[in-house]
């Protein structure tokens, strides 16, 4: 959608002082530099139906990594490990502080009820648009048709089949316009010229009270700040395929700039963290029996019907939460 | 308001698990125990239309404060300073390490956008209702009249005079409408009888999904913990009377809760903190001529005319906000 | 050795104020409590030569994380889960935050090199004693001869076998002999009286610069407090076969205390944490084809060297790490 | 002393990989750049006899600040304060996220027992040399002479008149030979040709044993970053008067780099928090009268003696920490 991701853009630009200008020029620097990433940087990859993620600073490389790690060595075992080896040394051991030498900076725009999930990880710096302040624009998110999910029955959380027909349309109805009412109420409340849609017929209520009156799938933005450790924590819970899909897709855009940032820590952590899984004490026992041929099943395992079911689910290929 | 705030008790006994029972009955410790808070412990204390404050667990007390304190000084130096002094002082300089000894956790039942507000403060605990999993109660808050404040015309984030007559009513009905309006879809999306308003015609939509049709100001709820330096961190910013009025009525319910649970440190925070003010080097200087007998302007001051302005307020026996 | 384990305790009662008479008396609370963890509470469990911990303080219980956990539920989801499976389910998800409800705090007596690596745990609060206002006992830790071992020949950070004989004892009189002059000399440098050693002939030298010339085995104090998320993550790295021994047998002694406190999390977290092991996804896929009963070789693998062992070790039903 | 420093920049450049080679060479950049700061990059500040502060990589500088505050004011209310005022105004009224924005890392080596009160501030990240696995060097803290301090008499924690004659030269030759003797036996513990001083004759200990033989006073190294906000909470407390000499020594270091990187924040910083005095309640109605012409003396002013003697001190243009 480059039209959409364009108009996105433009409108960030607009509404957000002084990156616009710092897309075209360069400062030369002594400072660790990567290519990949300075190649995106400024540059919002648009995610959901008006969302975006940009990243706008960051800090250290993968070599910024290692030098931690090496700073523990000293001087008596420099020559030991390449550098790969010793990223994913870390990472399979979590070592986790030579991660946290790599900063990054992004600035986002996201439904509120996202922004509600995404703000309980407490370990990164955020500065968001405060409604206190300013007017939140009239842009909410309204799902695609094929994420319009069912609940599901097996999963108190998670979602069950697509919506479909009339059904679906009438959904779609309710959200697109009690957010649009909400919002000309809230344009309305704020009056007096505050709003092309209320010229002069408004009530001038504070800001901070009007604001009550928008409905969850409202649009807000921020910048979030976070070292490499914490992004990873963050991303390991919302790439999985449980976490819900409007912040998953978030996570799946910062994935791919983690790429272009840290390529050797990227693809430790997406063999170590994404696609791995952890087999406790007692999974270990069944696994070691399985190995020398005995045929386990779940009554004789000692795991209960939901641990069996996570176990099986991943040996057989497939993800231990699809399982549950 | 004694009725309400016996049925929101009674609301929230009935919503989450195992905290009634605790009223009745007592258990020996050997802990540290503060009676004046043990006489709070569990009961509500209503705040807003249906939101409240309840204390549910503590540990430490002023005694612990000094207990950590008095660890760095050690055999040497221990018959020296009087608890009260000794806590005052550690409030004076800003020594932390000691109130960070003392815990408290909260069950808290807030609005939205208030509960956005109150997560900006990270170094806490925090387990939300979770609307991807639970349905949420057909709760939310409308201002009373006299807390309907026009924008300020001087303070871009405060509140101007009071709504009244028809402005008042017609605001008050939008929000009235829009909340329940939104609310009402919200279990007709749900449907399936997942709630009375929609007993049979709902269409299954996924609850993560549903959600994001409700309004800011619907209530949620949550266990909030923190340390006692951190919760004070946390009232002097929402005890200020720059603070939105709908989160200070939230800090002033746990101020009352702090007094009764450490009341030497409740009085030096109140003193050192609250009714305190900073005066910067600059101020200094100025001070020290005006108090040598000299009329200073603001021109000669050296000072902004914002700085100036919010030091005459504080000097008049005002708050320096009230100027800016 | 309970001599020593007595003669800990008083010395300790008397250098810090105000527990021992916590010991003898209790008080009626309404929060949640422990018996078992109780019967532990201000009594010192003796650790290394001179070291000890001792709880002192705890808020919580295993109902308080179920508590924290059904929140997220609220009302249509109660009755589902029963509460072992609930914290096992957490435990094995890693959804940390019903853990940090509880609370916990220890008194602990511990040799400075082995404060430093405990102190890099940053998710606590801790009050140590200050040399810059007291004067430090003169106690040091010297290993029992069967822990002193010799530098490992095949892993860089740990140790091989015990020394013996005459290395054994000429390595205990350096030690023992460095850190006595050490100390003595400190206490002569602060002179005046400060301390038994050197009563009339001492220098007079600032507290805060004579302590540069303790060795790093004499002993301090402090209060450390934490969540149970963020004990378990400190315990999971510092019971670790590989973690120094000094720093373990402090770690040994919090895991009895948090067994008698949160009975159901303790053994979710030995069955989860302890005892597991995360297969990436590279070894995950190695398993598939050894349960289809395929031989696979390292050099078939696609794991390093180094992973393979570790992988073959744990399914021999070793330790990941005695193979690095 | 730049022979000194330049000593001290070639023995880290030795022992720390992957710095010495960037220093010649620049990149190109798109991101916020401070030529101020680039000149003093990779350059080692010397601090005390043998450590140094050197500034490693940073992110951001007084624009990022301004823009994180701005994302809150949004497009209304863009063109409305000038960069500086609004920098001052969010460090008036500790408005700290903006100043999270900015990020720093530094490379020190300082002694142990610096190291000791350093890492008490937490919301930092580290990566220190550690001594289980590398071989400490044989470089001490020595004071110079005028900084051989007496204890003070009137403040517990403070330093007096400085040592003379005989007992000054005493106590260095004990600083002196007691680190180097616990170093060379370190050595020769470790023995087996691990060093120079021992080449054969060792005892093969374990090197996360022998490192307990060690001073306090020995030099370590670490990597150190911070974000602005914490940097600057960490520079109030060591940068005061009362701070210990040999951790203000690289506060000081540390605040010229703020200086060149952000120099308005670091302005306000100076005025608002290193030369600010907070006023309690009690002190503000004092100066009220005061003010009014009306003399008051400590009995009739409800402060205590030393909250008296504090704010007395400051008026008269001194430190309140002087009175204490």
């Amino acid at each position: 959608m480059p039209d959409q991701a364009h108009a996105t853009d433009q409108a960030a630009a607009e509404q957000l002082p002084a990156t616009g200008d710092l897309r075209d020029t360069t400062q030369p620097t002594r400072r660790a530099t990567v290519p990949a990433l300075e190649a995106m940087l400024h540059t919002a990859m648009p995610v959901l139906d008006h969302g975006f993620v940009r990243v706008v600073d960051y800090m250290g490389d993968d070599g910024a990594i290692v030098q931690a790690a090496r700073v523990s060595y000293g001087r008596g075992t420099r020559k030991v490990s390449e550098d790969t080896g010793l990223i994913r040394y870390l990472m399979r051991h979590r070592h986790s502080t030579p991660f946290e030498m790599c900063e990054i900076k992004y600035h986002v725009k996201l439904p509120i009820f996202v922004a509600r999930q995404w703000i309980r990880h407490r370990m990164a710096n955020v500065n968001e648009i405060s409604a206190r302040y300013s007017i939140l624009d009239r842009e909410f998110y309204i799902p695609e048709p094929q994420h319009l999910a069912a609940q599901s029955t097996s999963n108190r959380q998670g979602r069950g089949d697509v919506l479909e027909g009339e059904a679906a349309c009438a959904v779609l109805d309710l959200l697109r316009e009690d957010a649009s009412r909400c919002h000309d109420h809230y344009a309305l409340m704020l009056g007096e010229g505050g709003s092309p849609e209320a010229p002069e017929s408004g009530y001038g209520l504070a800001r901070e009270l009007a604001r009550m009156n928008l409905t969850l799938n409202t649009y807000t933005q921020w910048y979030w700040k976070a070292d490499l450790h914490n992004l990873l924590g963050f991303l390991s819970l919302r790439l999985d395929s449980h976490a819900q899909y409007e912040i998953r897709v978030y996570a799946e855009a910062m994935l791919r700039s983690v790429r272009a940032w840290v390529p050797i820590a990227a693809a430790a952590f997406e063999d170590y963290r994404v696609g791995a899984f952890t087999f406790s004490a007692s999974m270990l026992a069944v696994l070691r029996r399985q190995l020398a041929g005995e045929a386990v099943t779940q009554a004789q395992s000692g795991l209960s019907r939901r641990e069996w079911d996570e176990m099986q689910a991943v040996l057989a290929g497939g993800d231990a939460m699809t399982a549950a």
